[in-house]
């Protein structure tokens, strides 16, 4: 509540169609940045500190209702499409008892930011304390928006709908986003005296900023905040926009993005300064990268913590509950799987260490592989400090190397090595003099009869 | 023959040297989206349902009669380069008896929809029955493209070369692709009666618009469709175009792409609807991605079949005649090849599946390889539904495991493996105590000596 | 000396502190294309012939002079920030008893062609022979650059900071990028006659080029080549100035670059014609691809050699030391360091061969790997010519395959194989029947009580 003394809440319309997504997904679920649209709003409500928060649904319903499951939303059902204004009205029961002020966003424009919220309801508390704030924007190409007229101060004159509009009206910049913030006392009363006697037969919202009685203000974002999903091209568009942020922000802080337009980031990558990124990098969800750690190209992070100054790929794939120490590295076609790998460890070459412990300074050879799953459970492998894992080994978890062991390459190790120890599992070697060429010699024949 | 009661031709000229290329490759075989150009448009030509269809070709002329061997086209050679009315009249010889329609197609300029050929044919039809109709546009730059004055109707007053024009001429927007439908009637009457008084010495096909006696027609299509490759530079673009053109067709219908800037698509790509594809997957040929899968990060797919809801990568390589089963999974650094994945299978890890059969729901684990090749021929795997194949094992083709079964971790297979059966090869890990110390503190007093 | 029959000097200014870059590393040494700014200035200049070089240091010298060292170079000390004309001055005992033309170049002003530099020390000793030449740019956004008041020959009537300009002078297009040629005679006078009664109470370089008793003349290059580097998102949008400078040069040379947004090189990657280049790829330093190789997607290679009609990737990574002979093949999740392919010899799958000799058409099995680091030292694997290695391998080195030897499948090889011989290091199979199956019904109820 530091942004005014007054309670507030938040009013988010889901109960669109979405039906040009073409999907089984309901729109709002569709992610960006690896979460969920209404997720994006509802982080951005949050940190607003918003006391009530009111989802709007209709079609497709449960699955939004699973998706908010124990977020603290309360949940009203708009039956029928009958526009914008009555999808707020049918927030009216969960809002009983509130008094203070509503904003209202939408499920499918999960790009506001929190300050944006903020500067709205400042605004609808301030000077001539106007009865509703709106969010204005100017496009590139205005197209079809309704327009704003507005005087300086962004005191509203008339909102006119694009089809209903003069030539100098259209002629007007300023467009209206639909979002808009107004007192609880007010919304229910306003939404009560709007009509809908238009061509679609619908309640339009924007009309009760043009209801006698009291005067709206607009303020001004950019367009890029307020852009709206209703497609997957507009899905990719508002997922460019997101990256786009992100990858200024990251660079603004101090990380090196070689090719920024090749990185990927998720809502919650965190990424300390002089951290490196190389071209074509993908990061999922839970990541932290710190100080002077380098990201080579074609590697794909999520769930995992890289200390400082750690070395990672090219292709290297850490998976949830990877730890990556200080100065260790992880190199090609290698996976990380809920595994420890201490500080300076190396495990450089096309291998898989899943459910491990790795101590400092071990070094895990090429083609190693923990071997934790047995079609029912997993197990964990440990690998003392300063190990060495012969390479193409096997290592059959649970099973437990000890510090300073040394496991001799192609080993399938089933029982514990003790500390400071050679293991070795390697039957001996035989040759058959000739045998290659007699061989070559049969299958030529064999092949030239074919 | 749907789109007029006329036979129609398309002649496609081929015959430049295309020498900005650099290239021993002949220009019109360089391929977009995987496939050459002058396949592009045969295919075009193809869908609009021609019953003649000559090439012109020049130097390079075996490369591109290769090309088409077996397509039904008829060639024509353009001994000289005299220019493209010259480049069309060598056409005369192979259309000996064909009374229709023609359609004037250029080799380099690939990206022309079946539609607006169809349109070229239909307007030459219509109306006024002009003599020739040209195919238009409007580039951002008009630069020295040379300019088609015309009404409102699209009924040509003058074309004239950029170099010939008046100042008020050069402002018209309206540019010559070089594109023509003209009746064969008409066409080699014309040509005889165009002459080279020009600088360069060339028969200039836009020429036979201006000849006395009718009048012709223009339609307008955009830029995009008439990008023309005479270098590296210009063939990147076209793919560009072509690429941004399918990647907005997939969103379209359904398929959510993540960053599709970053995705690559062949020219007989299918992905069905709710696929999504994360940043950076590149599809080779042949691919049919079924509903709801998802292709993770990294995956390079081509000739393959992915079944409802299977999970591709990252870092998957499927290649040609792989087919992975609903809800199957092939995860990072894995490479299947010729091989089936039953419906809920996983290859999750660094594993190569090659010329195998493995049946629904078992379990390749990390590190396997199918040994499918004795260095002259490829022997077939059979993995039974349900069997376990554990970490880091090697299958010796011709090899089958039955259903159920589990083959241990480390393994090299040579023999079939009874379904429900445990199969072990796998000798005894022998321990020397105190050996690794013993040779860390050798090697450490070598390395000093050093 | 081709340029002039004078001697040459290049001042590289490098005392900024780069504050905005976030960075423990000094500005002037973070890489673009994989080479510290100040070296590409370093090569540029070397190109041009200079006599002398002289990099001005301030905060951070340590690390610039470490990164020059051995280069020539003269340090000149900028202790205290007071003025590009100060810092300038620095390098007057650097340059004592040098008598020539001078350039004064900026180390985060890294993408000065060679050409640019040559055309300003010409204009400097051409006709008028003005006291000093400043290179002049037309940005997209003049914003606040200081304007150049020139006439049509490019003699200069006025330069005036921003804040200064007139409205008139504001409209002017033509900025001071900074760079500047003036003849050592003149420079360090003029620069003792500067004043720094300005805001900021520093000496500037540019108002030499005002004082009385001379005129200056200005030549202009594109805003590309003068871009700034003073924070990541500009050292990011100076990368992609060059890789996009290096692209359209490689496709003019007859390189197809499927998708060059997607390709990155390295300051000194070479590529034949003929090369194809699939959509994502990464080439670090020192890399070579001869005439009509194949780099498919996802690879990553450095300090390689790709010879003639190789084939490469997807998923390949060449690291220093890889030589790839003629129609070689290097596949899919597989690693080459300091390793000869043979013509011909293939390495398709999920391999990482090291410290490694292959001879010609050897053929090596998915997943070999060789065993090249026992923790201390490297030693080296001899593959013959026609060998065959059997898959999921490991060869122990210093280990020798004679010619045609086949290696079988699974192999630890510990001992050298004799030409033509076929290697066997195989336990026996055994199979426990019916073992799998209660396995899995113990399994199941274990399952069912957790």
């Amino acid at each position: 509540m530091t942004i005014s003394q007054r309670p507030l809440a938040a009013i988010i319309l889901a109960a669109g169609q979405g039906t040009r997504m073409k999907s089984a997904r309901h729109k709002v679920l569709h992610p960006v940045a690896g979460r969920p649209m209404l997720l994006h709003l509802l982080e951005a409500v949050e940190a607003l500190g918003v006391d009530r928060k009111v989802v709007v649904v209709g079609s497709g319903r449960e699955q939004v209702e699973a998706a908010v499951a124990g977020k603290g939303v309360s949940i009203a059902v708009q039956d029928r499409q009958l526009g914008t204004g009555h999808a707020v009205a049918q927030a009216h029961d969960a809002l009983a008892g509130f008094a203070g002020d509503v904003l209202i966003l939408y499920g499918d424009v999960p790009l506001v930011r929190t300050e944006t919220m903020r500067a709205m309801v400042e605004r609808l508390n301030r000077g001539d304390e106007p009865r509703a704030v709106v969010l204005g924007f100017r496009p590139d190409d205005a197209a079809a928006y309704g327009r704003i007229v507005a005087d300086a101060q962004g005191v509203i004159a008339k909102m006119v709908e694009y089809k209903d509009a003069s030539s100098e009206e259209r002629a007007i910049t300023l467009c209206n986003s639909g979002l808009m913030a107004v007192r609880s006392s007010d919304l229910f009363v306003l939404l009560d005296r709007i009509g809908n006697d238009n061509a679609a037969g619908e309640y339009y919202l924007p009309d009760i900023v043009m209801l006698p009685g009291a005067t709206s203000a607009v303020i001004e974002t950019d367009a890029d905040e307020v852009a709206g999903v209703n497609s997957r091209a507009e899905l990719a568009g508002v997922e460019r926009i997101w990256q786009d942020r992100r990858r200024a922000e990251a660079m603004r802080e101090g990380v090196t993005l070689i090719a920024p337009e090749t990185i990927f980031f998720s809502h919650d990558t965190k990424l300390e300064r002089d951290v490196v990124v190389e071209p074509h990098v993908v990061f999922g969800p839970g990541v932290t990268v710190e100080e002077g750690a380098v990201i080579h190209s074609f590697s794909h992070i999520e769930g995992a913590i890289v200390r400082k100054g750690a070395e990672i790929g090219p292709y290297a794939r850490l998976r949830p509950g990877a730890q990556i120490g200080v100065k260790a590295k992880v190199g090609n076609f290698v996976e990380i799987k809920k595994a420890v790998l201490g500080d300076g460890a190396k495990a450089n070459h096309l291998s898989y260490i899943g459910d491990a412990d790795v101590g400092a300074g071990a070094n895990i050879g090429a083609g190693t592989i923990t071997c934790n799953y047995d079609g029912f459970f997993k197990y964990r492998t440990q690998i003392g400090a300063g190990a060495f894992i012969g390479s193409n080994s096997a290592l059959v978890a649970p099973v437990k190397v000890g510090d300073g062991a040394i496991v001799a390459a192609g080993s399938v190790l089933t029982a514990d090595v003790s500390a400071d120890a050679l293991a070795l599992v390697r039957p001996a070697q035989t040759e058959k003099p000739g045998w290659a060429k007699r061989f070559r010699t049969a299958m030529q024949e064999r092949k030239a009869k074919r």
